[in-house]
C-alpha cells in the first residue's frame, strides 16, 4: 500500500534544528528555536555574512498547472536533496503555506511522497507565526485608518477611497465584501470594506521583498492606504503606523529554517500570491541561503508565465539576484491535458497528445531562456507514463537545447533526482547564465505590460481602455513609473482564457484595472477575475481534520 | 532618574529558559523553546506528574480599580520572587496580555518596575502565538458556519440567530458591528455580524478551563453557534468543526514558561476577560505549576468582586483547586479615591479619606473570607503615602483579622515583599483554609446571581424582567442549569454604577441579558454595558511604538 504524505512525514527521523543549522555553519545563538525542529535565523547574523560570496541560485518553475498536477515543490525538494547527495552543499527555499486553504479543498502543502519538508504539520499550521504577524500588522493599519477618520480625519481621507482592506488567514467568502462601522456614533462612519486572505496582503509582498528592518519600515510607511477627496494619496506613514507595524513584523522578517525528509536544510519563508503579488519566498531567505550554501534551489508560484517572469522581473531585479539555471517542471499527464486529453483518459498512452501538449512546456522553456538563464526540463514520472511518451517529450524539446530529465523523487527521494542534479550542476557550472530582466525600469508602465504580453504570453497586443490608461498615468505621476509590473491573470493558460491549453496564439491581453502597491514597489495589473479571498467547498477538509487517539493530526495531507 | 519599565526589562539578565525549567525539574525534551527565553511545557509531561502532591495556591486579588492603580500584577510577581527569596520553591501564574490594547492607551502589561516578567516585549507582542491560534480557531468556526449556510444549510441555522461572532486581537471599533456576505450570490447570504477582541472569545475561556486535549475538543464541540428558526441550538460539533479547531489549538493548550526579573519561574498562559469570562490564567498552567512548585501565586482580573468570585466559583470549583490563602491588593492612593479624593489631590495627606476608602478593601476582605480562605492585605507603597495614612488602613482592617503589609516590590523587587511572603507562608501553613464555593451547582441560575449580588456586591436584590427570566429558564432547559454564572458588570464599583466608590449599599443588580457559554460551561449574565471590542484613542500608543536605531522596541511601556 502506498503511504500517504502525512504517514511518510510522521516516520521522518528529524534532526534537531540546531544540528541542521550547524551543518550550514550557523552558531546556535544565532538560531531562535521554535520547538526542536524549527528555527528563525537571527537578522544580525545574516547581516554579518554580507561579504561572503554567493552560491548558485537555481529556479524551479513549471508549465501552466492542470488538474493532473506537475510537482514543482516536490521537484524543488528532490533536487535540493539530490544536490546534497552528489556532494554539493545545497539548501532549498520555499514559500510558507497559507493556513486558510488547509481547511478547504486540499489539506497541507509541504511537498509530497519522499520529497517533503518537515515538520509537515507545523509548517502547515501556525509554523513560526509569520502569517499571523502579517495579519496583525495589516489589521493594525486598518484599525488606525478607521480610527483616524473617527477622531476627526486630519489628513482628509475620503472614506469612499480607502483602498486598504483587512486580512485573515482563513478561507471565508462571507468577509469578501462587508459594511463596517455600523451600530451608531461610537462605532465610526459606516463604509464598504472587505477582507483578503493574508497571502494577498501587500504586507506579505513587502515582507518578502524587504532587505532589512529599515527597508521594511520604509516600505510599510510608503503603503498607499487610500486617497483624499481631491485624489491625493495618503500613506501609512502619515498615520504614524509604520513603526508599530515594523515592531509587529520584526521576528517575521527572520527566515525560517527546517529540514527535508533527508535532513537537508530548507528555508521556508513568506508566501505571496503569484497573481496579485510576485509569488516567491522572501528575499531575506534567498539571500541568506546563498551566503550559507553553494547551491540554492527555489520555487516560483504557478506556471513560468506568471511565476518565473515575476521571479526574474520583480524579485531578482530588485534584490540583485542572478540565477545560474532554471528547471521547468512538467509531467507527461499534464502535457497530455495540454494536448486535449480529458482527466479520466490520462492513464491511456497517447503520444500524439503528448506531442501537442509539449507546446506548453516548450514555450515556457523558450520564455525562460529569454532572461539569459540556461534551462533544464524535469519530467516528474508517474507509473502510467510510457517510454514512447517520454521519448516524444525529449524529441520535441531537443530543438530548444533543453534536456528533459525524468525524475522519481516522489517515490525515491534524492535517488530519483540524481540525474537532474548532475545536469543542473553542469548548466550552472557552464557559466552560460547571463541574467537580464525582460524590460528596463525606465519603460512606461503600459509598455512593460505590452512587453510581457508579447514576449511571454505571446499575445498580439494588450487592450487598455481610456479609464485604465488614465490609471497608468496617474500611478506614474504618483511615483510608480519605475516600478516593475505584476500581472494578475489566470494561471491555467498563457492567455486570459483558462481553457486555452497548450500554446495559444492570436489572443489579446485585456487590462481591467491597475493598482499601486507602493510599499511592495510594483504595480499590479489586473487581467481577469482574481479572487483575493477564497471560499470553502461544500465539504471542507476541516470536517475531517482532527487529533487521533495518539495525538497525531489526521486529515492534513 | 527613575527608569521606565522597558528600560528595566532590557537590563534584565535572563537565564536560558531550559535552565528555568530545570529549576522546576522539567527535562529539556519536555520544553518546546520559542527563542531562548520562552518555552511551552509538553502536555504529556504535565500528565505524567498527576500523582504528585500539589503545592499551595495563593490568590492575588484587588480592590475595585481606580485611576490611581493598585498593582495586582506587580504584587503577584513580587510575592513570587519574595517566596523564592525566603527559601520556598515558588512559581507565579499570570494571564497573557492581549495584543490589541498595546496599541491603544496603555502599552504593555507584564508587571512593572522591579517586579516584571520577561522577555517583556515578546510577552506583549506575539509571545508563543496562543492568541493568534485562538483567533484562528474562532474564525474557522465562523467561516464554517457561513459556509454551511451557503451550501444548503442542512442543519437549518436561522441566519438571524447566529450568535457566534468573529474575533481579532486588535482594538478596532469599526468591526464591532458589520454586515457580511455582501456582493452577490457567490459571497453568501448577507447578515449582521461583528468581531470581538480575542480575550472575549468563548474559545479563550474554553482554553483556560480545559484540562486536556480531549476536554478541549469536547468543549469546542459543545459551543452553541446559533439557533434554528424553531430555536433549537446548533452546536459546533454538528458542523464538524471541533476536530480542526482542536488541531489549531493543540500547541496553545500547553502552558508557557518565562521568568521574572529575578529569574524565578513564571507561567503565563491564557487571558480571558474578567467580565464576560472568568478572568484568570489557564487551569493547565495553574495545575502544572502546583505539581512543580511548593507555592504558586496567581492573579485574578479586576477587583475581587469580579475576579476573585469567578476564580473561586468558576475556576476552582471546576478544576478542583483549593487556595491556601488570598492577598487583596490596594494602595493608599486608590483608597483615597474610594474615599472621595480627586486624582489631582492624591499627593496630599488625607487620613479621613483613607478611613472612608478602606470600606472598599474591607468589604473585599470580608467577601474573600466567605470562601473559607484566609486573607492578607498588600499595601503597595507609593512615595507620597504617609505613616498616618498607612496606620489608618491597618487599624480599620484589624477588626477583620487581616494584616495590611506594606510592599515595595516596584522599587526593590523581592526585597520589598519579604514581609508579605512571610505572612502568606504563615497563613498558608496555618491550614486555616477550608475553601468552599459561594453556591451549590444545583441552585437555580437566577438564585446563583442573587446569591452573588447579595453576598458579594451587597445589593438588596436583583432586577430581572420577564424576558430575561425566560432566558434563564431556556438556558436551564438547554443543559445550563448546573453551570456557574459569570456576571459581567463594571469593575469600578461593587454596584453597576462605576461612580459608586467605596462600599455602596442599597443598590439593585439589574440583569439585562443572559448568554450560554456552553463550551466554557458557564452562563454569562450581563449587568451593564460591556464592550467586547475596544476602540483606539485619539492618539494611539501605536503612533509612538517603533524600533530604535539599536533594534530595540520603543513605546511599549
Amino acid at each position: 500500500m502506498v503511504k500517504s504524505d502525512i504517514e511518510i512525514a510522521r516516520e521522518a527521523k528529524m534532526k534537531p534544528i540546531m544540528e541542521i543549522g550547524a551543518g550550514l555553519g550557523i552558531p546556535s545563538e544565532s538560531l531562535m528555536p521554535y520547538g526542536h525542529t524549527k528555527a528563525k535565523i537571527d537578522l544580525g547574523y545574516i547581516d554579518s555574512l554580507k561579504d561572503r560570496p554567493d552560491g548558485k541560485l537555481i529556479l524551479v518553475t513549471g508549465i501552466n498547472p492542470t488538474a493532473a498536477g506537475e510537482g514543482k515543490t516536490t521537484t524543488t525538494v528532490g533536487l535540493g536533496d539530490a544536490l546534497n547527495r552528489i556532494g554539493k552543499k545545497a539548501a532549498i527555499c520555499l514559500r510558507e503555506p497559507s493556513l486558510g486553504p488547509c481547511f478547504g479543498v486540499k489539506g497541507g502543502a509541504a511537498g509530497g511522497g519522499y520529497a517533503q519538508v518537515v515538520p509537515m504539520e507545523d509548517i502547515n499550521l501556525h509554523f513560526t507565526g509569520d502569517f499571523h504577524a502579517i495579519a496583525a500588522a495589516n489589521n493594525l493599519l486598518a484599525a488606525l485608518i478607521d480610527n483616524h477618520v473617527y477622531w476627526g480625519n486630519a489628513v482628509g481621507l475620503d472614506p469612499r477611497r480607502i483602498t486598504w482592506r483587512r486580512a485573515l488567514d482563513m478561507n471565508d467568502r462571507a468577509l469578501r465584501s462587508i459594511v463596517n462601522s455600523l451600530g451608531g456614533v461610537a462605532n465610526g462612519f459606516p463604509r464598504e470594506d472587505g477582507f483578503d486572505i493574508v497571502v494577498a496582503s501587500e504586507i506579505m509582498a513587502i515582507l518578502c521583498l524587504s532587505t532589512d528592518l529599515d527597508d521594511l519600515k520604509r516600505r510599510l510607511g510608503a503603503i498607499v492606504v487610500g486617497y483624499t477627496r481631491d485624489r491625493k494619496p495618503v500613506h501609512a506613514r502619515e498615520l504614524e503606523a509604520d513603526g508599530a507595524m515594523t515592531v509587529l513584523l520584526k521576528d517575521a522578517l527572520s527566515p525560517n529554517l527546517v529540514q527535508t525528509l533527508e535532513n537537508n536544510p530548507a528555508f521556508i519563508h513568506g508566501g505571496p500570491f503569484a497573481n496579485i503579488a510576485h509569488g516567491c519566498n522572501s528575499v531575506m531567505a534567498t539571500k541568506a541561503a546563498l551566503k550559507l550554501a553553494d547551491y540554492v534551489v527555489t520555487e516560483a508560484g504557478f506556471g513560468a508565465d506568471l511565476g518565473a517572469e515575476k521571479f526574474f522581473d520583480i524579485k531578482c531585479r530588485k534584490a540583485g539576484l542572478a540565477p545560474a539555471a532554471a528547471v521547468v517542471v512538467g509531467t507527461v499527464r499534464a502535457l497530455k491535458m495540454h494536448g486535449g486529453v480529458a482527466k479520466e483518459d490520462l492513464g491511456t498512452e497517447n503520444v500524439e497528445a503528448v506531442r501537442r501538449g509539449v507546446s506548453n512546456i516548450a514555450r515556457h522553456v523558450e520564455n525562460t531562456q529569454k532572461f539569459g538563464v540556461p534551462v533544464a526540463v524535469a519530467l516528474n514520472r508517474f507509473i502510467t507514463d510510457t517510454d514512447a511518451e517520454i521519448a516524444a517529450v525529449r524529441e520535441e524539446l531537443a530543438s530548444l537545447g533543453a534536456d528533459a530529465i525524468v525524475c522519481n523523487h516522489w517515490a525515491d527521494g534524492s535517488a530519483g533526482t540524481v540525474d537532474l542534479a548532475h545536469h543542473v550542476v553542469e548548466l550552472a557550472e557552464s557559466r552560460r547564465a547571463a541574467f537580464k530582466p525582460l524590460y528596463g525600469d525606465e519603460v512606461g508602465l503600459e509598455d512593460k505590460v505590452r512587453t510581457i504580453a508579447r514576449e511571454i504570453y505571446r499575445a498580439d497586443d494588450i487592450a487598455v481602455d481610456a479609464k485604465t490608461r488614465a490609471q497608468f498615468k496617474e500611478i506614474e505621476a504618483l511615483g510608480g513609473a519605475n516600478f516593475p509590473v505584476c500581472i494578475a491573470k489566470t494561471q491555467y493558460s498563457f492567455s486570459t482564457d483558462p481553457n486555452a491549453k497548450g500554446a495559444p496564439t492570436g489572443h489579446t491581453l485585456p487590462v481591467r484595472e491597475v493598482r499601486l502597491s507602493n510599499g511592495a514597489e510594483f504595480v499590479v495589473v489586473i487581467c481577469g477575475e482574481i479572487m483575493t479571498m477564497p471560499g470553502l467547498p461544500r465539504v471542507p477538509a476541516a470536517n475531517k481534520i482532527t487529533l487521533n487517539a495518539q495525538g497525531q493530526i489526521e486529515g492534513l495531507f
